[in-house]
């Protein structure tokens, strides 16, 4: 497959990424000299371009990760190490139908619609509508089918039934157990993510009478290795913490 | 969707889990009692089932991440903290055709299936019989029809082209850059696994020599927290290190 | 100076720990064969001693960790990794008074009587005689004549005053804070040691009302590094969680 | 005891940090009015001065992690987790004599010349003058008489003997085996620090052929935990990296 118009590609210019949409006759503009799109569209995924002063371009399909990573530029988001994880442990498949409350700036979302594939499909709510504008357009730009966005408060209630995974980041959400409950199929995974421990300690004591099984409660920490001709060593900084994420089953205890 | 004879469910009896399958006629042992299959076969997944002595079983269809952990218990394994990430930092959809070397125990094999459904293939590589062996019986007990084994050694060359990610938990994942980078699209994600700083630096080193982009290099490391009535607490003990990530994509340098 | 009798020594025998006191006449057994004591009393330490059967036992004088992580193996303990940092953090110089409640093993009591030296003093309170038994041999048994042990409840007042450095390893130091900032200099280092995150809330909650200073809170996490002719790489197992460890100072807020 | 011109303190003005020389006459400035020298000499430590307008000035005796992590905002320092462990570890005790190399900005030179007090002597080898001059200033400022600098590269030999602990700092430890061995006493600790995988794996193999035990190797992460009325929970940021430690003892083998 080549290079389209429209299509979101991610360019790496000597270690930095941007994340940009083609467009006949537009221009790339870098610190370094500039590159016409013009002169990589019809050519494939993966080309090395150079720009007019000759520093190398290279152009890539985005992965899901790169989209997080570059969303997370301007709002808090969910990370790729979490949500991978989610992913995995949720059980989330092709054809899954998913529902995530809130939106927030669409990263998780994005995540969620490549995960479930065009046969299955993402319920976002989001109540803020600043949020709402800003997901709906993430979303839009990767040309993704198959998220159903709601403006509202998941925790008036939700329209759709037998879901097979729910997600919840919000900073309450022991209000909206009830709700996600009856939105769920039994044995589906809830699946919550808090930044504190207060919320942790909260959330795990209403799980407990709202007919969902003991929770699993973990972190995930991510560190970089530098390796060079040189030394090979964990990178200075790191990302000390985003949140916890909690993990239970709708159970049917009397069934 | 109900229990039916063939499936594998996951049975979390007091927190321990099992992973059986269900036989009509068939019975399942706890310490504490039994449960008979023809009991449960016909009920929806979640429900709590009960053994003669009047213990909990909970019935569960299991995620990704539990049956990578229950594969675990045999033989060594890239734990789902690691697949999530890699699934997400590859870019895998669904649809994907993805290939990996060695199989191992097949753990990973079965995240990959699940992540590109029925519309992807997984074709994966094992030299060793003995692995070939476990993974393709890990792989068939879930009724993954999209993987396709190749008892071979990856480095001596593969028939797959145009592959959309790779996958390689070699000792020496160097010796295999050639034929891999052959095989892929261009500008596709190949996902290097090691333990050792070693082969981090051998496998860099050899990167930048065979057609791929500057890797990126990650660990990931993960906690339980323990939560209670009395306390919430990080659990006393953890996995330290399962294997070093390494990213990188294969690019069209002369292009 | 040379091994004498009654000196405590480290043996490692093929990487294997022995804390051992030297005694005439005596014999110390290994799955490896014995050496006699007197084979090395009055020899320098950091010799390499041979049993019967021809295998290395290293002779040498235990370190402030190697007696800790010794005593550990018995009781719940304060690692070297948070000893370390709280003797640093508190600024314990060598003639320092210090008070520490409980006991416990007498864990920390000799590191904090080593850190302190014979021109300081530590006041170690224990409720539980079966504690004070435990730490007043352990102690004893190194010869540290600056410990001073009191049989009693913290919480109900100590006699010393000026005291430069406070250490809490209780379940609930709030209660003893009225006490200890009493004791206390004014600008003096009071260290909590707390495994929970319910504990951390109580206790800070409780400081800013008790004339203390905003504290400071942090854990530490220590992973062994392992490393052959062939591969260098962290351990797989590691412990997760001791305790976390608040610094706050005394202040004199309406002076 | 009062605080006296000439005394280094910390004042700590709204959770900022300043280390600071009380001097007659002089005025301490913060973005939020300034304090009088004159207006705390006299007074206890611990004080809360205010400055002129009306905010609150923490006055306290540095410890020993606050004296490093200053000194850490000019150049690369050892931290306080790692130099805590360091002391622990290496079985350093008032009057010792300790023996390091290089002194860089005499940041471990005050830890270890605190731990070792007025009775003990820390000899200090730095071959640039540069981070002599620092290190001296540095170490000057606070009083600590029991130091001698030495000019010079250690590789080069040392002058002293019977040394009871070695720390080395140094981008080729593996250079230096051959004289700390001579000057240590049999069964010291030497210490090694490294940034870098590569350097790990050469101390270690040259340790090995040089008279020294089986080292040990550790890596120590800290954390910051944030707590207020509201919430409890790990910092956002950390530091990834600083280095691995390495404790090794010389030995006797041939004794």
């Amino acid at each position: 497959m080549s290079i389209r118009p429209g299509d979101v590609a991610l360019l790496v210019v000597r270690g930095k990424k941007f994340l940009v949409t083609i467009k006949e006759g537009a221009t790339f503009h870098t610190h370094k000299g500039y590159i016409r799109y013009d002169d990589i569209i019809g050519k494939p995924w993966g080309i090395v371009a150079k720009t007019n002063m000759d520093v190398e371009v290279l152009v890539l399909r985005p992965t899901t990760a790169d989209i997080m990573e570059k969303l997370g530029r301007k709002t808090q988001i969910i990370y790729p190490k979490d949500a991978g994880f989610i992913i995995i442990k949720s059980g989330i498949l092709p054809g899954f139908r998913v529902l995530e409350a809130g939106s927030g700036s669409g990263s998780l979302t994005i995540a969620l619609s490549r995960a479930v594939g065009p046969s299955g499909t993402v319920y976002s709510y989001e109540k803020e509508e600043k949020f709402l504008k800003i997901a709906r357009r993430n979303v839009n730009r990767f040309g993704l089918g198959n998220v159903i966005f709601h403006h509202g408060d998941i925790r008036d209630g939700v329209d759709e039934r037998d879901i097979d995974a729910v997600f919840l980041d919000l900073p309450d959400p022991w209000n909206a157990l009830r709700v996600v409950h009856e939105a769920m199929r039994p044995g589906a995974v809830l699946t919550i993510f808090v930044p504190s421990y207060e919320q942790i300690k909260k959330a795990c004591m209403a799980l407990k009478e709202s007919g969902f099984s003991d929770p699993e409660i973990h972190e995930i920490l991510i560190r970089r290795i530098e390796c060079n001709e040189e030394r090979t060593r964990p990178a200075t900084r790191m990302i000390g913490h985003t949140g916890f994420v909690i993990f239970t089953r709708k159970i049917l205890a009397d069934y």
